[in-house]
């Protein structure tokens, strides 16, 4: 197996360029590291295109797998291109699945409208795993899955469902054109109580900005305006707590 | 308004020891930060103690209201003293609630027990008083809540509902003497699913840490091992999203 010992490595520069969304986008790779993640990657089949190791995991799976992409790294170089301040020493360069793969419209979907906490994002892909949602839409400025933030607080379910980038009215009227159910959640005046609505077996559930919520364009676009009740002082309930508590809510029989 | 400039100060010298939570305990005072939460404080009679801002905040009613203990600071000291990057420059120094208020049981209430994230501890108490629970419990190693990052998520919340530091077994033993359900939180193989149990009107949930969950003597004290089913593939939810599912599963009616 090869060694790599200096930041100027083509390999290295490379890795560490895709820390930006654009290079992701553009190369269309993007960086899994950690035990626990590539674990999951390669139970669920993700396509690995390199591999780099510490000294500690030269013989682990991944680079069986991976021999000939695989490349042993100094504990200097995995501080350098990792996301975290004591990384595990393992990495692996994998593939963006495309988009144009979306077509199947069947259970429940939740779609991010301006979602831009990365941890709000991961959190909910994680709750919608859970729940046993088919998957998660990624609508109009919502924060990229691709970095490392949100991939460790996703534990692996970004392998487990998929997770599409999405213009967000298109697929709501897309869901619509089906006669899919289309909630926007959001309080106002023409909102209903999530727990006073049927629970549709398939359905698209639209979550909005943080502060914002979301534009009236889209909640008339919605079949139905829906919120979760407050019943203490709260204003109002983190977007990520809101779409998972909207998401059990569907999938709880009580 | 005294002016304050210099870093040397000994009222800025005093808050920022409260950043370190062994100051904040023993002095029994912390650090209220930007406009929202001062606003919710002033509302929810908080007991401040001074106040420091910037120019843009000299007519605020904070300072008005404790005009002789109110100081204004520079750009730069505000920065300083911040937890935050971008400082609004409007900061309060506050007493912190005793725990031998803690004495009524009725309602609903949440056990944190070794909760160790502070963002999640933040969102716990944040959807606590969005679902009309009672108060939050903070029990053995779990998160101080009077750190800015907390403070920031909770939203306020803080002021709306008590947050009691509590020894973890003690309090289940008090809730138990008073016949009132207390349920673990935990996927083991003498829970049962949540949306198969009775919904107590008075009750004490238990959740434990992000990692390990509840240890056994905690498990055993409860009366009832509970969890929420995991429909799809993730092995398991954010303890702030579960709590949070939990707690709304129990007072949504549907």
């Amino acid at each position: 197996m090869q060694q790599i010992t200096s930041k100027k490595n083509d390999i290295i520069k490379e890795i560490k360029k895709l820390d930006a969304k654009k290079q992701r986008k553009k190369s269309n790779l993007y960086v899994i590291e950690g035990l626990h993640l590539i674990e999951e990657a390669l139970k669920y089949n993700v396509n690995i295109k390199q591999a780099l190791v510490t000294d500690k995991y030269i013989n682990h799976r991944l680079v069986k797998e991976y021999y000939d992409n695989s490349y042993e790294i100094t504990e200097e170089l995995a501080e350098y291109i990792s996301d975290t301040k004591t990384p595990q020493g393992i990495f692996a360069v994998a593939e963006i699945e495309q988009e144009n793969k979306f077509n199947n419209y069947n259970g429940k979907w939740v779609l991010l409208d301006n979602v831009q906490d990365p941890g709000n994002v991961g959190t909910i892909v994680r709750t919608a795993d859970a729940a046993g949602f088919s998957g998660v839409l990624l609508g109009d400025n919502t924060a990229d899955v691709y970095q490392g933030k949100v991939q460790r607080s996703m534990q692996g379910s970004q392998f487990h469902i998929p997770i599409v980038v999405a213009d967000t009215k298109y697929i709501m009227n897309e869901f619509k054109k089906k006669n899919i159910s289309v909630w926007a959640t959001e309080v106002n005046k023409n909102a209903k109580p999530v727990n006073e609505l049927e629970k549709p077996n398939d359905i698209l559930i639209v979550m909005g900005n943080e502060a914002n919520g979301l534009n009236k364009e889209i909640l008339l676009l919605a079949d139905e305006q829906v919120y979760i009740p407050i019943f203490g002082k709260a204003e109002s309930l983190n977007v990520g707590v809101a779409a998972s508590v909207m998401m059990y809510h569907l999938v709880l029989k009580s």
